[in-house]
């Protein structure tokens, strides 16, 4: 077994005209983020998204990948025009862009040699040396080219390859999280929320975020850290805070 | 009246915790990005998700205040520890952080004088010589420095405020767009797709997104550009593919 190292972070780079123009709403990020803490222990430190344009996607492949442990890219990998992600990573890794036999087989497998048009060879081709990211759902696998894990756009068929990604990345930490409901207002709260912050400034993170339920305004109070007693302490003071303050909590 | 220049974009920074880690989904992207595009005809060419950290926060204000004609920020505008958008921007431009005496007024009569403790005077103190974005439903203005717009992260005030961005805003050419939805795969239609888009590459931009209905696979073929007649051209020449591939047109 590796040795869990402490920290392990990732950005994710929304490859897409789509969600750049607001046509489509976002539901990757979330997913992602949220399946890289719970399953992997790593941390998404940062989110870029950015047209299909290939002098962006370079330019950000080579910062991100340079600056985080992982990066996962979504988008682009389909068989039409606009689909730029591979030969762009072929790009900003100055790798060659080619066929990949096994994605070449296991597509030609799938629609059938009668069928394997070229817009669906394209989705064969791949910076060399990729590692395949299988997908049970409609067979065009996804790529891992050094630290970049692409993956497609469409929200299902990305959801159903990720576990695929897990064997090949290093497990950190999973940070974990708790969330208080009160019913308030932030600047009610403000002050002593500082305080306790400050005095477990330490490897945990508290947020604050409003909220309105059935009329009622509240504050979620979001406790992140990757102590559990950690966040078993702060949460004593939180309430030990409500109470003090006659703050009603919130019992979800 | 402003003569309308061609281009003007800019940049959306999501600065918070909570939509990073997942656990919030985001909904500002979308509407901002709409909203920009329909109202005021300025493209968003970029979207950055940042941690609620005062180096992050400095780096990208800088970075993309300078590529961008216009950069929106949301979050981090409220009363608690975690919100330090206003400071970091003060620092980002080398501004003094100091209290607004506008902003001071109205949050001052809108919590009276005994209510208006230290969270909620924080919220008076921005970057100087900020303009204020005026909030119908909270009171706590929004604020503009330099090319730099920041809003709240709460979806429903930065909704309820938008309006009030507009007259400081040059205007640029709206992007409108089509979308015909084709009962087909892309791979069917990648390589007709192609060259239409090399036909019509001069300011048309097709872009095409796998869908799924009713059981059946479809693709969107959406069709964006500032002259309406160029996309009225793409749509004949996409209607005419469809029809010698006898592909079904959904009517929506």
């Amino acid at each position: 077994m590796k040795k869990k190292i402490k920290k392990v972070n990732a950005a994710i780079l929304i490859i897409g005209n789509e969600i750049l123009s607001g046509r489509t709403q976002d539901k990757n990020i979330a997913f992602i983020s949220n399946w890289l803490n719970t399953k992997c222990g790593i941390t998404v430190n940062e989110v870029r998204i950015i047209p299909d344009v290939e002098k962006n996607i370079i330019e950000n492949i080579k910062i991100l990948s340079k600056k985080f442990n992982y990066v996962f890219t979504t988008g682009g990998i389909g068989p039409t025009h606009d689909d730029i992600t591979a030969q762009s990573i072929s790009k900003a890794f100055k790798l060659k862009y080619e066929y990949h036999k096994e994605a070449y087989e296991i597509l030609e497998n799938y629609y059938g040699k009668k069928k394997f048009n070229d817009g669906r060879k394209k989705m064969a081709k791949m910076p060399k040396g990729s590692k395949l990211i299988y997908n049970p759902s409609s067979a065009a696998p996804g790529f891992i080219t050094k630290n970049v894990f692409s993956l497609p756009g469409v929200p299902s068929i990305l959801n159903s390859m990720i576990d695929n990604c897990k064997k090949y990345l290093v497990k950190g930490l999973r940070v974990h999280s708790k969330t208080i409901n009160l019913y308030t207002v932030e600047s009610n709260i403000s002050k002593k929320l500082g305080m306790i912050q400050k005095k477990f400034k330490r490897n945990v993170d508290i947020g604050s975020y409003p909220f309105f339920r059935l009329g009622k305004i509240g504050v979620a109070i979001v406790i992140r850290s990757i102590s559990i007693s950690k966040i078993r302490n702060v949460n004593k003071e939180l309430i030990r805070m409500a109470k003090s303050k006659k703050i009603e909590i919130l019992k979800i």
